[in-house]
């Protein structure tokens, strides 16, 4: 069946090769980016994200199936909270009443693997509270900190847009609606944000060394596509607040087998 | 492409949908149960494991693509220890050689959302050390505990399946031959195994403080065979060790959002 599949991100790297698979599928794209999309818009502030909403809602007749949150930026900047964190959850809540038309309502989002690396937990709970102020406020902080603390923000921003996730998924509005919400959590992706850092053999080796992926290395952008296109299809009904790692091992090898600790055991 | 997938527990249940479901696709099935199967065998004891292999080795002309070790006994008894740790474990195993043949080998296991559940420590321990007997002694010394403690057997043979996945994957053994090993983590599936629980609202009142499932209620078979399949297939290069629940959001209810305190926070 054609379904509308709103993809942010959608003219580069993850977000083109799920664009491309889903048209291939028969189905109805709605891009975002800030270039080449149908939407034109600029996810990083509040005004950006609400016309992107409008536009998105007037291009569909207010009706849509899935939200592909996956635009994202891996730079250490304040900018970054803005895009990946809140340019995700306000989009995705933005758009909450044109998922409830489908009949099979589906939102997915591109976290990282970096959700699984050091965290600044004031950034994560400031984040997590909605409060973009501060949490710009905080990532300017910890640039200002530097010695590395900057490195903090991406993979802050990817923890907590994991967390809304499953913290979101259960309530009613989304539960109730049957709207299964997911991430998928990427290794290493031959995107443009990651080009030059994998162009030099030095580059490779200091990645291996934070993103072991001994399971076929690399990723191309058309395996995400993949499997987000299987969570965002009418498929998938039950699977709901995962982020599914899709990484060749890192979390494996970084965690090790045992993260079932928190349990009551 | 067609390819060869063996199916343990193929005669009902979520192995039953996923063998029709491959069926329809076009894909050959090796179906392993105590019944109505291509291979009859008994995977709660080391030699039904030998015999099941051999069977395997010899329908399949020493080649296959997948193993879908599903088999599990929900029964709170010592030989669900044999089923559900050593019969999927040893199966896998034993059909290392066969998989290497394959251009693109894969592993799924069902594990279930009982694996989030209250385990035994030393039960989990002593499977995970590969030792039977030892294994089968304190799932009978739980047994004779009662109060409750007998409960612990199937989580604990879960728990351990999934680690035991984790574990394995990033072995030279599996990652350096490009098979990734998954596990699925279902909720409530409308499976003879729960029929009788869920057939009385006492059954299913108790059984929702237990197994919340917000998000679409019990499953059916086929939802599971879904996700099973998409793992299992050519698509699935990269997503390794990971339990993907799909559970209506049992796991987001039960474990809250934080699932993430393991890392270096």
């Amino acid at each position: 069946m054609k379904r509308t599949y709103v993809v942010t991100g959608s003219a580069s790297g993850i977000g083109l090769a799920t664009r491309k698979r889903l048209e291939a599928l028969g189905h109805k794209v709605i891009g975002i980016d800030i270039l080449d999309a149908e939407v034109i818009a600029d996810l990083s502030n509040p005004e950006g994200r609400k016309s992107a909403v409008e536009r998105v809602i007037a291009l569909s007749e207010g009706q849509i199936d899935s939200v592909i949150a996956n635009a994202g930026s891996g730079k250490s900047e304040s900018k970054t909270v803005s895009i990946n964190f809140f340019g995700a959850t306000e989009l995705i809540t933005g758009l909450h009443e044109a998922l409830s038309k489908s009949g099979a309502p589906r939102v997915v989002a591109t976290s990282s693997m970096a959700s699984l690396m050091k965290v600044d937990k004031e950034l994560v709970d400031l984040m997590l509270a909605g409060d973009e102020a501060k949490s710009v406020a905080r990532a300017e902080a910890l640039v200002k900190q530097g010695n590395g603390a900057e490195g903090m923000i991406y993979s802050s921003t990817k923890r907590a847009l994991s967390r809304w996730l499953r913290r979101e998924c259960i309530k009613d509005d989304w539960a109730k609606l049957g709207i299964p919400m997911n991430a998928v959590g990427p290794g290493i992706v031959k995107t443009p944000m990651v080009a030059e850092m994998i162009a030099t053999k030095e580059g490779r080796d200091g990645l291996a060394k934070v993103v072991p992926m001994p399971l076929h290395g690399y990723l191309e952008p058309e395996k995400v596509a993949d499997l987000i296109i299987w969570l965002a299809s009418e498929a998938n009904s039950h699977v709901t607040g995962q982020t599914i790692y899709i990484d060749g091992g890192s979390d494996a090898v970084l965690r090790g087998d045992d993260v079932w600790d928190l349990s009551s055991d």
